[in-house]
C-alpha cells in the first residue's frame, strides 16, 4: 500500500508504472495462452530459465523455455479454446527490481476431443527486471475452487 | 509497454491517465449496458457516427448513434438483467489523440421469456479523444469460447 | 472522468495513486474473504463502526467490527471454498478524504454441507482516509442477475 497519506516517500511500494507493467505481464501471458498458437509469445513473459510450476494444481513442474514450449505446444494440440480472466492484481513484494504479483484467475478450456474445464485459481509470479522489461522468473498457481469430479 | 527501464521517453506508450480513462470508458459502457436503460449512457460512449460491429459473434453491425439506441431499445425489451465483466484490458495502439484497447469480456443475459446466455469474448475499442473525453469511434467483438447449442 | 484533456486540473477527480489504494482495499477484502479463515484482514478493511449492508442481496445488515466478525466466523464455519472475482472498477465519488467506488463482482462458495452459490452483483464502499490508509465506512451490494431457484 502507499504511504501518500503521510507523505513520506515508501521505497518499498510500487510504482504505478512497474504495477502496471506487470500486470500487462500477466494479461500477456494470458493473451498469448489463449491465441491457441503463439509459444514465441508465451516464452517472452519468462526468463529463459524460469521455473513454472503448475503442480499445486495438478499439472507439471517445468524449468525453463524448452519444457515450457513443449507443454505449450501438447497443450495447443489438445484444445480448441481457451479464456483465461485475470482480476484482483495485488503487488505482494517490490524492491526496484524485482517484485511478486497475485492475481485470480478464470481459466476455461474446450478439448478438441470434446468437453471442457474450468479452473477458478489464483497465480503468482516472481518477476525480475530486465533490458526487455519485467519478465516472469516462477509462476505457481493453487485452486480457489477446487475442481469438482 | 513502457521504455521507463531505459528511461527513454517512449511517445507511442500511452499515459497512466488515458490507459485509465480509456479503460473507465468501456466500464462505462458495461454499466450503461447493464442498466437495462440507459440508452444515453450508452450512446454517450460512442462518437455520432461510430462503427458499432458485432458481426463477429453473430450480432448486427450499426452505424451512429440512431442504429445503436434502436438495437439496445430491442435488447432492454427483452432482456431481464445483464452483467458485462470486463478484465484484462491492454492498450494495442496509441498516439495521442487515437488509441485502441482490447478487453476480455464474461457477458451474462437473461431472457424475460426465460433462460439465458453467456458470451465469453473479446472487446476490441478504437477510441479518440474530444472535447468531452475519449470517446468510441469503432467497437468489434469476438468469442473467445463459441456459443454452444 | 479526468480534465487532463483541457489541461484544467479537476478538484473532484481521483489521483490515481488514491484509485489504486482504494481499489487494493476491496481486493483486500476479497482476499480476506477467500482466506476462509483472515477475520482480523477483514475488519482492517472496515472502520470500527462501519456499516456492513448486505440486505441488498438478502444477507444480513451489520455495524461495527464486532458484528461483522461473527458473520464471517459463521460464514467460514459453513464454508469449504471461496472466490470473489472483483472487476469493473468506477470511483464514483471523490472529495480528497471520502470516496466512493463500484466493481463488480463474481462470488463463489461451495459449502461443506455440499452444493454451491454463485452471485453476480456489485459491490459499493463508501471510503474515508484514515491514518492507516483508505478504510471503508459503508458497504453495500446489489445483484447484476438475480439468484436462481
Amino acid at each position: 500500500m502507499t504511504d501518500s497519506l503521510r507523505g513520506i516517500p515508501d521505497m518499498t511500494a510500487c510504482p504505478v508504472e512497474d504495477r502496471l507493467a506487470i500486470q500487462d505481464l500477466l494479461v500477456s501471458y494470458a493473451h498469448a495462452v489463449d491465441s491457441l498458437h503463439d509459444l514465441d509469445g508465451i516464452c517472452a513473459v519468462f526468463e529463459e530459465d524460469a521455473v513454472f510450476d503448475l503442480s499445486g494444481i495438478g499439472f507439471p513442474s517445468l524449468n525453463g523455455h524448452g519444457e515450457i514450449r513443449k507443454f505449450f505446444e501438447d497443450t495447443f494440440e489438445a484444445m480448441a479454446a481457451h479464456a483465461h480472466y485475470l482480476t484482483n492484481f495485488a503487488i505482494t513484494a517490490y524492491d526496484g527490481d524485482t517484485a511478486s504479483i497475485r492475481a485470480y484467475v478464470i481459466g476455461m478450456g474446450k478439448y478438441k476431443a470434446g468437453g471442457g474445464i474450468t479452473v477458478n485459481g489464483r497465480y503468482y509470479f516472481d518477476v525480475v527486471r530486465t533490458s526487455a522489461g519485467w519478465k516472469a522468473k516462477r509462476y505457481t498457481m493453487d485452486f480457489l475452487i477446487p475442481i469438482e469430479g
